[in-house]
């Protein structure tokens, strides 16, 4: 499906009016389904929206990274998707009832409790990066991100590994970029220990949950994190570097894997 | 609350390695009760928190405009507010149930169709804005933003008359802000018709939803709209404007508005 829209708008510049012919960046809502029933409505880029199915679900708890997933089929216009697994599922009383996902750009569970959402292991990979690699994976990354410089209007991840980007996507919400990553990787069966994501948004905690229950190691983006990434990231061993311009970089956690 | 943590990070800069006290923007988790029953839980910047409260539960239809709000009381840390009704309310049960809330800067309700979740009436205001006006405002706007000039890591919205900014607020989520202005107007009763209200984030549809909810016929930004966020905004009479810089705007919607 077309990422983007053609329309006519109404430009100001300097005081003189043009109509002008613009593109705009789509969104679409997608709705998911693990065997026919209803989960979740998404607002999202109608690009990926398989590996953004799994990767949700992956991310959510809601299946395992060895969950056997018989098919994954789009609906009607790609509104929505169904994903069959190979057993019954029910979907468990306090994804609805309790564990609520909030508003604008965040989400979290009842009294969230950092340590109640992360419910995993550290990650105790001893990969490193050399400093001169994370420059050149973000240089790459940003000459990738041809959709958010036509239209200024989506947020773009990547999975890399020590040299290159191996998959990238955007979408309009930074949640939905990471997880098409990682959808797409649970379903080509693409290891992501001993990476590293990308990401052009602000890393929050609800990003940094994400990355660590996929167990890779180090996250950078051009932009800031916010001080609950942090806090979690130095908990769950996961090396976080923001304000990645130029030659500059600030770590946040783990410094040791850049050298 | 202060809304900013000061922390040591490693910084390098064309090679070079240091450590550096670095000031980073605080995300915290915020649970909404009404009447003492549980309703969601935000993740946001610690700042006008009643507001936000009063402005979620609005922009959910939870609460009316009319609503008797007995008291909206903060707990401990600031982390849960309780909004005390002059009467009895129960939770709809499809606001659990069906109307999911999505990841990723977005949400929506199941099979999502912009008709079903606009509920209310066009925006019918015949008010108007000069050009030159859209422009101080943008320039006002940018000047108040120092949080994210500090920290590169939040969101502003403001609500503006003709002439100012009447009410200015930040948080780390786009909705966030916007739902503090709406909650701050409600509480303090300051009407939100002919106003125009400014973001510093994309404008995607559930941003337009709560602004035509509101009935505020403006809605400016630096940044770009979603698609439908630009067909929402025609239907419903909304004037969207996007990329205000410098002396610059494109009118995606209602142009009759700009003069």
């Amino acid at each position: 499906m077309n990422q983007t829209k053609e329309l006519n708008i109404v430009q100001f510049n300097s005081g003189e009016k043009n109509i002008k012919e613009d593109l705009i960046v789509k969104e679409t809502p997608f709705t998911l389904l693990i065997n026919g029933q209803e989960i979740v409505t998404l607002l999202c880029s109608p690009n990926k929206l398989e590996y953004l199915a799994v990767g949700f679900l992956l991310s959510e708890g809601l299946i395992e990274s060895d969950t056997m997933i018989k098919r994954v089929s789009l609906g009607k216009d790609e509104h929505y998707a169904n994903v069959e697994l190979d057993r019954d599922f029910q979907v468990p009383q306090d994804f609805f009832q309790k564990r609520l996902i909030s508003s604008g750009c965040g989400r979290g569970s009842s009294f969230y409790n950092p340590q109640d959402v992360i419910d995993c292991e550290p990650v105790n990979s001893g990969f490193q990066i050399g400093y001169k690699q994370v420059i050149d994976l973000m240089k790459e990354f940003q000459e990738k991100s041809a959709l958010f410089k036509k239209t200024g209007g989506v947020h773009s991840a990547a999975l890399c590994n020590l040299n290159e980007i191996e998959i990238f996507t955007e979408d309009i919400g930074r949640h939905n970029a990471i997880d098409k990553i990682l959808g797409e990787c649970l379903m080509k069966k693409i290891s992501t220990e001993n990476k590293v994501i990308s990401t052009s948004g602000r890393i929050s905690s609800e990003i940094l949950i994400k990355v660590t229950k996929r167990k890779i190691p180090i996250i950078i983006s051009r932009a800031a994190p916010t001080d609950l990434a942090v806090e979690l990231a130095e908990k769950m061993r996961v090396t976080l570097i923001g304000f990645v311009r130029g030659k500059r970089m600030n770590i946040y956690s783990q410094p040791f894997r850049v050298i």
